[in-house]
């Protein structure tokens, strides 16, 4: 029987802006990553979202952010391995704040936008978010782009750490994903994407973008929640898992 | 054997800009109140402060405040209860999370500047204060103004609280801080503040701006680190608190 | 011929936020309410509101609110005269840069949510924003409750302003709004409303909560473009008007 | 005769954090860029700072920078050249609503930190920061790094602009910078800072880190006012422009 699991970014709505639709999505995935107020999400937002998980038993994980609401995270910052390591604490802890109070355990961590890329391939950066992750709690887990430094840094260092796989993007050679603004970026055809992940999943394998195959992890495959054509594509790939004896599980049954 | 806690409002440096003398005032206190970056301080701050106390064994509180950096959290806002429960969560469990990664067990929550004026006598405010104290951590204890409605809801819900008195403020019949706008709401005169607060202290009593003598508690007497004035009034206080048999002690040992 | 002002909020949108259809409403309207990036807007949403309305010959006014962004600027706030003139003119100045710099001419101010509902009755609030506008260009017309302090303050000091009224709210028999909180505030029968505006109009007449005819000055009528329902009623605004030989003009051709 | 433009960043206190020493450096310098609240400063401290320039008559310029206070603007940042001009944009339509209302009118624009940076090496960003102060007001002289590419841009396009040089950091044979992290990049010796000054205006010429005589355009010189230390520096320069004959003027008189 293989495994997996479906993480998805949520609580991304900030006061009277409302984005996602995160009522649907929750219950199609088996994590969630929830933002954390720097790039998206504010207090009241966080403690909904929470709330929504726990009625679901959605696991919860923290999804921390450069302080760029205008920019919603995703522009690189120029921030000090430092910096980065203490805005991380700060977000995991203010997340926790709303998952201890509902009595909840926080299952992981995955940065957001510009600092998950930055991070993938700056291994200071990879390493003071890890730290932060292992002083704050050494049980949580790490979720990074498969084959990145996040990983490499959370192994190191003992920090349990989950691969996440992409659906829609496309592979170079050496497994980090193509840049966006490469033509054959994005995978649009939604059957390919699936066979893609379920392959990933079966056989630890990817063919890059140059046709050759390479080895890749899939601990986790993230999926959208903002819009209708993403949650039918949600609803696809979990039917080709149950047609492929692939199971949906959190990250604490895939990651030991 | 008479013991009280001294307490300050800390870490509200923020970025390129500084203020206050931490490093001087924090060997001075048993409690510190650390800002949580809504009103002033910063993750890296934040960091720097904790590590501070821990190096001085100084208690750590949060000092959570409303989202105004430009007024310094002095400013009233009309936040709702629910609004100001969850930014509360949000602020105790970001200070946490420093505290936990240096390995030390969060003491307190103060509120700071409006919010704590505003929770002192709105009932709805401060029941929602304590909610999130009390759900997130119900070990923590509330630092409330001696006589507020924040000690009231503390009380009515079981959760640990504490009586602040300041020795700069004139006190109305009723044991509310005479409003600054009034004349005689300052005690200017350094000796004056001194004995006052050792009344408080040792018969529990208080002379209104009236002239009538009435009740007080007083579990910490908070004091300033903002210039060398300040840090001389609070060696003069704890030489009179040497002089009078009084032990100052964090708050864990006076509440309990 | 009677003639009226029709406007409404916009350029509410913030980074990845959208909120609000003003691409429909623009064309219907004569005066747009910008947002200054205070309480929402932003840089890139204020120059493309801008250029979307002078592609309609839409009048366009400033939109200051407080530095609310995650409470929308709908929360009262304890700032000082000083300072809220202060941010009043900071925020003119930033929508007036994109209107210069599109080589359009700004045409009117008007506050936003908390700070408009607390300038119709604080004279002191009411004369700093006046204040703000005559130091920065006195040809800019102050948009404000009708019968309020802002107007008030206006006419005294010799700013040009107009009186707002609104379809969907109940009046007092002072001429102020019914607040949101007791019965009846809400006129939710459009005909009512469209009706009730049209009396407004042409008799400059409304009938107050209690049954008695009040009287009132409409210079211009508020309208929402956050939803397919408040467009239908704008629609509907605009047929009665054209039936009853109101004809729609911006505030430069109805404040003198 | 010979003449130079002093330029100082100013009004960068926020809030309750004060910030330089502005009262003290602006009767010393020929003109002052005044942060307009994204890297630092606030409404209140803009309106303060315009009417401290005013008394002194010092010409006053915007200082836009990134939307980043706790980095107070010196961390580079990935906004596109259209964010970045859109922001620009707002900031000198910010500061000029108080120049306006002060009478004044604003005279130049100069970038600060990261944006300033950036800006000297990547075209796209030099150019849409050019186009915002062309497009708001082309009397408006770009302040810029000697030898950069906003100055390259803004000749372009007709925008008049100044040259700014450093009399305490090293320069390239290719006239940028020595960066701040390379052994030599700061000039220590206040001697030598001075005379080279002197010789850059007189002469037009710098010796760079290399040994070798480069040519360089000054026609403003960048001072501090952030210690008693930077201003006596303020006071040794203006002692050797009035030795060497060179004339204090703002970069109106300069720049033609």
């Amino acid at each position: 029987m293989y495994k997996i699991d479906l993480n998805s970014d949520l609580g991304e709505s900030f006061g009277a802006y409302k984005i996602g639709m995160d009522d649907a999505v929750i219950p199609l995935i088996s994590s969630a990553n929830v933002a954390c107020g720097f790039h998206a999400g504010d207090p009241l937002v966080m403690d909904k979202t929470v709330a929504l998980c726990k009625s679901t038993d959605t696991a919860i994980g923290a999804h921390p952010g450069y302080p760029d609401l205008v920019g919603f995270g995703r522009r690189n910052l120029a921030a000090s391995p430092a910096e980065v390591k203490a805005m991380v604490t700060y977000q995991i802890g203010a997340l926790d704040a709303f998952c201890k109070s509902a009595g909840i355990k926080m299952q992981h961590v995955k940065p957001h936008g510009a600092m998950y890329n930055m991070a993938a391939k700056d291994e200071a950066l990879a390493k003071a978010i890890c730290e932060a992750i292992y002083a704050y709690d050494k049980d949580l887990i790490l979720m990074g782009l498969a084959g990145s430094q996040m990983l490499v840094q959370a192994k190191s260092m003992g920090l349990k750490c989950a691969a996440e796989v992409f659906a829609d993007r496309a592979y170079e050679e050496d497994g980090t994903l193509v840049a966006r603004s490469k033509p054959g970026a994005m995978i649009h055809d939604e059957e390919e994407a699936v066979s893609r992940v379920i392959r990933m999943i079966k056989e630890g394998k990817v063919t890059a973008i140059t046709g050759k195959d390479v080895d890749i992890t899939a601990d986790s495959v993230c999926v959208h929640g903002d819009g209708p054509k993403a949650l039918a594509f949600v609803g696809k790939l979990r039917d080709a898992f149950a047609a492929n004896g692939i199971e949906i599980l959190p990250l604490t049954e895939i990651v030991k």
